[in-house]
């Protein structure tokens, strides 16, 4: 028989039903009766506020500053790109009125319809090109070097919680250059932000490359992006960074004078991640138990749970506990004090624990009153799993110092468990026959059982994609950067191909 | 003659054109070709983000979590709330589609029309409401201590940035009680908050109080305010609590069994400062030569300016200004890391100096040569002025541990002028003929030189109110919290009082 799991379904059974419930069990977020957006709830806003504050203090390290720009884009604007309009026009919400007034039957609708409809901004290249261009005279004025952090809106067919809503919340970057070169190494330079947040952050490993021209962000000369893969091996794109060429500039008129006393276009880039990297990094950590957290967003780090089963040696567990909290959030992790809640609630039995596992806390400590007498602390580390045989005693005296390393021991197993699942899952496939079949489901009952990422030669042609697209459900995912590309024979059409490109089926 | 200012016009000469060109002048916010919308610059940014970090703080430690909720409200959510509704239909954004679409003629147009028109969020009660109402069950799930940090449109006709824009970022803190005496309780406790935010943070001395009747929140009970004198004696409303009895909880269905198992209506409140906070700040502080920034919010809190005339003392300058900003920044003030910037850009003259004075950065520290052989520095505050003459010579050795100090100083400085100012130009006012005298411009080429604040007494009647609002553009403000009120008669009908409330004109 099985074992029982906080879970149902699992992963296994079910993996998107098992999705909805770690988040619904883990209490982060659930769907509005407005369709397609979510109310993101504290659990769920912590674990952001810590991707925001950190990510947020790489963007400054890297000498960018932050400002905010309309939420609304006259359509003209968004006009003014033909590819961007075009990549976006499906799933614009419009606002047409600016005031609701009662009608004959005394129900309210819409009146002072606007002279050109706004749109509800899905991305901001369009808004932030026309100030840049208003702020931009002189190569002087350059480069710009600006992110905002904002919720976006792209109407959305099929919502899923975090991965892909209608409203979401992210930051996006944009900067303007003097010349190609910098906006380039932006472009690479943010990239590489992003794969730094995602491992050292978020505890995922990921691919980093180039997106194929189908793939690009609409509009885009290129699209960087990271890519992570999930349990059911599954990719999901975690970050994009974009060089625009002089593609918005153009549109938006942002124009500079050259060194040289030339009119000349400046070099722009973009770049963005979303509420989105929380759906991924669940997707990728949590187990049949709920959610695992990777320590340095966690909102509590670990949690301290007395026990107290006799009213005589209550308030000395209680006062051990708080010592213990205290010692510990005198240590630090990553430069911040560590993140500690003590469980006074008055709860019995297993309720408390169970809570905390399924909310993906890294450590739980219980104290009890033979924990007291012994001098010990009785330790579970979410990383294990959330059975009681995986606890271990640690003597008292140096649990807080050992802390900081008990931390990054387990930030270093959740991404090494990642890493070693996203190799093992990963095949270099030679022929399109192999190919087929390692993304066709063995058992047409568990579609989502697939092979994972396949490593295949490509001859670069948009009509390969569109077929696999069509046929697997299959995408590349991205053209890994790598130093020494070996060229090879696309597998299929025989054609000459640069490199092996990578192969997925994603979110 | 006149000396020459910094800022075109001057206060005196013309206040609202003043203060739009003191923000032009700090390179703050400016304002888009969205109607009614601004781009907030890094510069105001920065100032937003210290302080949304410091109130955070506070919501913290008494007890709020954020959460986000969707930025669209259904229009049947609105409408659930009477005088909700009405107070905000004339300044709604309706989205009434989703899709754009070529027409016949090549052009986009708004396709994919809505069942339900979407309000884009003027306020969040409603769709919050309807969160908590499927979240609460029983009293054990109260209370509910949110605060969300968001974006919110209401259509301005008049905009002014900062003050009144159709977009602004604020948050709104919504919680859901057991009891009205603990909604009460948690109205007056937010407004606390503001007051010490206000006090403590922006240097502003704020009036408290409750609105009247006419002057609340729509679909509240009770409004409680904070309210600053900016200088050209108006008032500007600089944050609300609200009191919402169960008139929200009623209308989204807030429902909860009671500890005596009966089924009742939670009692609610909300509570909400924006980005108005820095448009108050800048006319309560600014002078002729540009924006004073109060140091708590202030994104550079000491600038240094090496002055490097000769070639050969240059790195020595350079290297002492570094040296400088070393210590300066191992000092603490209000628990933070001392802000410093060292502003090395190879401009020649006074140019630098001025754009910190426009800027409003507290202290300024200049060190050229003849400082370094002397042991001192050459130190400016902005509260002093920007004049040279104001400029004080300190020994070098002892300026950081000082700073602290200083900053403290000029901080109690700011606030005790505005203290000063808003005492001065607050007036007792016991007859009609003394208010419409007192509300009446001396001078019909400056309206806005008048009174200030006034404390009449008020018999309550909202017609009053309104024939003051129409006859001399004055509201009342607010009434004020006092320990023992002092009963009277109203001076416009005769009738009985209960205590003097103040009058003022306002943003």
């Amino acid at each position: 028989m099985p074992e029982k799991t906080a879970i149902t379904p699992t992963r296994n059974d079910n993996f998107p039903e098992w999705y909805q419930a770690v988040i619904t069990a883990a209490d982060m977020a659930e769907n509005s009766e407005v369709r397609g957006c979510m109310v993101i709830k504290p659990w769920g806003y912590a674990i952001w506020e810590h991707i925001q504050h950190q990510l947020d203090a790489k963007f400054k390290a890297t000498g960018h500053k932050n400002a905010y720009f309309p939420l609304f884009i006259p359509l003209s604007y968004l006009e003014k790109e033909a590819e961007h309009v075009a990549g976006f026009a499906k799933e614009c919400a419009v606002v047409t009125h600016h005031r609701l007034e009662a009608g004959p039957d005394g129900k309210l609708r819409p009146t002072g319809a606007l002279t050109e409809p706004l749109i509800v901004r899905p991305t901001s290249e369009t808004i932030i090109g026309a100030a840049y261009a208003r702020w931009v005279q002189s190569y002087r004025d350059l480069p710009i070097l600006l992110n905002q952090w904002a919720n976006v809106v792209r109407w959305e067919m099929r919502p899923r919680l975090f991965l892909r809503t209608a409203e979401f919340l992210w930051q996006e970057g944009h900067t303007a250059h003097e010349t190609e070169k910098e906006a380039v190494e932006e472009t690479q330079k943010m990239l590489g932000v992003y794969e730094e947040l995602a491992r050292e952050h978020l505890a995922l490993p990921v691919y980093i490359g180039r997106k194929s021209a189908s793939e690009r962000f609409p509009g885009a000369i290129d699209t960087l992006c990271i890519e992570a893969m999930v349990q059911d091996r599954k990719a999901v794109q975690a970050g994009t960074s974009h060089f625009l060429g002089q593609n918005f500039a153009k549109a938006a008129g942002i124009q500079y004078l050259s060194r040289e006393g030339k009119k000349e276009l400046a070099w722009t880039t973009s770049w963005g991640v979303s509420t989105r990297l929380i759906g991924t990094l669940i997707m990728a950590h949590a187990d049949d138990d709920g959610l695992i957290l990777p320590p340095r967003i966690a909102p509590v780090q670990v949690v301290i749970v007395p026990v107290t089963p006799k009213p005589e040696t209550k308030d000395a567990v209680l006062d051990a506990a708080q010592k213990l909290a205290t010692e510990l959030r005198a240590q630090t992790f990553h430069g911040e004090p560590v993140r500690v809640e003590v469980d006074t609630r008055d709860i019995q039995g297993g309720g408390k624990n169970w809570e905390w596992i399924k909310k993906g806390v890294p450590v739980r400590v219980e104290i009890g009153p033979r924990d007291l007498a012994a001098g010990t602390v009785f330790v579970g580390r979410r990383d294990r799993g959330a059975s009681s045989k995986s606890k271990e005693s640690h003597p008292a005296a140096t649990f807080a110092s050992g802390i900081t390393a008990l931390l990054q021991d387990y930030h270093d197993s959740l991404y090494n468990r990642a890493l070693a699942f996203r190799n093992e899952n990963t095949k270099v496939i030679n022929s399109k026959e192999d190919f087929y079949a390692y993304f066709t489901p063995k058992n047409a009952d568990k579609p989502e059982i697939h092979g994972g990422f396949a490593l295949a030669h490509w001859n670069g042609s948009p009509e390969v994609e569109a077929k696999l697209k069509e046929d697997l459900k299959v995408t590349i995912r991205c053209i890994p950067f790598e130093e020494k590309p070996e060229p090879g024979t696309c597998i299929f059409t025989g054609q000459p191909s640069a490199q092996r490109v990578i192969f997925a089926k994603s979110y």
